[in-house]
């Protein structure tokens, strides 16, 4: 492949021979005229065929047939990339046999009734270039996320996810035989993330977490990656919503001055944003939800979620942001590893923010307290001893300060980003109740 | 904290008054003066407390304990970031009444025999300032192996680790119960980033696998951080391996430019590297181990852990590199899915890296075609409609290009770049036989 041009650069040679090398995407009689689509990791092109000798290379070969294109680079600004290769020379690098078991050359419908054929022909479903699109969009969610953490002085860790014990709850766990004892997978890095703020102050992960949530649901999967972050030496809660802000900000800006056009084919639209995201108490939505629709949610101590889509369009409306954060929610249904209020103790140091019409992630205030934390460990019937718990609890005995963070699933971001339906969607190969494979 | 100086900007601040906030790390009494070491996340000061009433805010309480101190910044040069605090006043944020069970104001023993203590007091000594020098670099291997593969084209993606099958082998995975079927903990990415290739050409992963191996030597974890890299369009076996050497000697370049003095503090030693990472076939490395030791593994078709350190000897001596190449490793014993050579069909296209004395990571081909993909796989015994197969193999019967790639374990690597005997010293909570905890 040494001579091999990529698809992208073929404009600066217009008039001169090139070779490109890729995967045959589409091939098409127009006007008698047989044309060919190739597809590299850069683009699509467009050939021209004339040669008799040549098309018969092509005898019984199929689109994904892997070949090398030889030919001149002619300008046509009716062509997709503005530029067509003509009287080329093909070689065959891979000949493909079988028709593919779905089209690739057209966008592949994602209904919820075509889920079952969308994902189990993932592996082909992929190279689709809409479906390319997806998951460079969401690399690059990622990439901008790590700059912000960098940029803010986290340091990148990596939290073991085989446990001795589930860190939260305890029912959807997935548990397993680890050289003759139990293990389970982790849920979450929330301890070790906050072990960790003893150690560097701040600290962020990406990584896979895993639900065993028997739901199917389109926000849901029992594997996802989630991009934690955690902040030691600050005071209240509106600091860490104030970091969260300003990440939700930068990623979105990098997003459309970087790839804009990639989005524009994604259709996703613009987000909107206001560099503080605004607030409102769970009262208070609970209040204006009442007055909207007559319907009584006062007594709920988490917004439903026709009260997340209610948030959103209000704040949208209001402020002009498709982000909002829910705050003051009741401590008596807190984690308890949040911390309550200082000057409210009914309420609890916690904010949910909403974005695009859906919970994208918790942020809290840690209790750092060791006695404090120990008892509400103790109300919830918590084992101080328990190894799940037990060098969680040495952090707080040997000294941490007041610390927040929060946790939130690339996917379901990148789905919202993007504007699409599901979340698995937003993931290359979804682990659902159902889906084990591709 | 909203006027808190970080430790490492108070060398500007010399004469003026300032407040930090950290740790309590150590306390001593100096011909009858009382100084204590606070640490943040950025370094360790030093404290002159001549003042009765602020020592008696100290009554009671232990290392660890969180604090605030504001007083007078005072250039001395044999303090040692170059500056003290005098004339502090002390404000505690969280005290800690009980004392550490190990002491982390002094390096922590890393020796084999003192394991145990390492590990189970992992959450504390991690706050020893040199303990934390290793996760920082750690970080940084990760961030500049991520600058190269980003700026080769790389996509960045996330591939399951829950799955239907086994990829390889077969005993040593870990089994789970999956909503009433088993599932598996990916031992590696392998068959996702070959079937990515399909899709980006050029992708990478990082990310935990999972290893069942019943075994406890310095170099094994049942969890680990996998970097892996697959790349398409590339002919041959030459193509990975100077792309990996790239990476090598780029990461070395950036760790040794940006955090030189930390790298000096764990007495880490410059790598020796050549631009091109010198290669030697398994054939000459039997028989120039045999010429040296009169040992005979001429018929092994590995290299044996004796000859891994030969081999970098060898090198080192011979090209002045302290990382080198084996290949033509025998066909016999490669995996189903490695390529064999075109040239010469008894050699696997597959080749080991050697780096300072221990096997880092194996690199190969793939073997691209269909059927004989098919044929390598139905001679070990695999069956081609497994889940665990199946998707895999689409991925080749529409269409794939010769490609190869690469996995290394981002704690062996930092391990022995920083030089540490046990790769479990380069993982922040490791896992293995005996250790879920904490």
């Amino acid at each position: 492949m040494k001579n091999r041009v990529l698809v992208a650069d073929l404009p600066k040679l217009a008039g001169k021979t090139a070779s490109i090398s890729g995967w045959l995407y589409k091939r098409r009689l127009l006007g008698g005229l047989n044309f060919l689509v190739v597809r590299d990791r850069t683009g699509l092109v467009q050939i021209l065929l004339e040669d008799e000798s040549e098309l018969k290379k092509l005898d019984g070969l199929q689109l994904g047939t892997v070949l090398t294109v030889t030919g001149e680079v002619f300008t046509d600004d009716r062509a997709p990339g503005g530029v067509e290769i003509h009287k080329p020379q093909l070689e065959i690098l891979t000949a493909v046999k079988d028709v593919m078991p779905i089209e690739i050359d057209k966008p592949i419908s994602h209904k919820p009734e075509h889920h079952a054929t969308l994902f189990e022909n993932r592996t082909i479903g992929l190279r689709n270039t809409n479906e390319q699109l997806i998951f460079k969009i969401e690399a690059a969610v990622e990439r901008y996320i790590r700059e912000y953490f960098e940029s803010h002085n986290f340091v990148n860790i990596h939290t073991p996810k085989l446990l001795a014990e589930p860190t939260e709850g305890g029912a959807e766990v997935f548990k397993m035989d680890y050289f003759g004892k139990t293990a389970t997978l982790a849920q979450s890095p929330q301890f070790y993330k906050q072990m960790m703020v003893g150690v560097y102050e701040r600290v962020y992960e990406i990584g896979p977490v895993y639900r065993a949530e028997p739901s199917t649901t389109t926000r849901h999967m029992s594997e996802y990656i989630s991009v934690d972050g955690e902040m030691g030496f600050i005071t209240q809660l509106e600091e860490v919503c104030e970091f969260l802000s300003g990440m939700i900000n930068y990623v979105c800006e990098k997003l459309w001055s970087k790839h804009k056009s990639e989005l524009e084919k994604l259709q996703a639209k613009p987000v909107k944003l206001t560099k503080k995201i605004p607030e409102i108490t769970l009262a208070e939505l609970h209040e204006l939800y009442f007055k909207a629709t007559n319907e009584d949610t006062r007594n709920e101590k988490d917004p439903t979620p026709a009260e997340e889509r209610f948030a959103s369009e209000y704040a949208l409306k209001k402020w002009g942001s498709e982000a909002i954060y829910i705050t003051e929610f009741p401590a008596s249904a807190m984690k308890f590893y949040h911390r309550k209020n200082a000057k409210n103790p009914k309420v609890a140091d916690r904010a949910d923010l909403i974005f695009r019409g859906v919970e994208i992630t918790t942020l809290s205030m840690r209790e750092n307290n060791y006695q404090t934390l120990l008892s509400q460990l103790e109300a919830i019937g918590g084992d101080p001893k328990h190894p799940g718990f037990k060098h969680y609890l040495q952090a707080f005995q040997y000294g941490m300060p007041a610390h927040g963070g929060f946790g939130l699933g690339l996917e379901r971001l990148t789905q919202k980003i993007i504007g699409l339906e599901n979340v698995k969607e937003a993931t290359l190969f979804p682990r659902d109740m159902q889906r084990l494979a591709p």
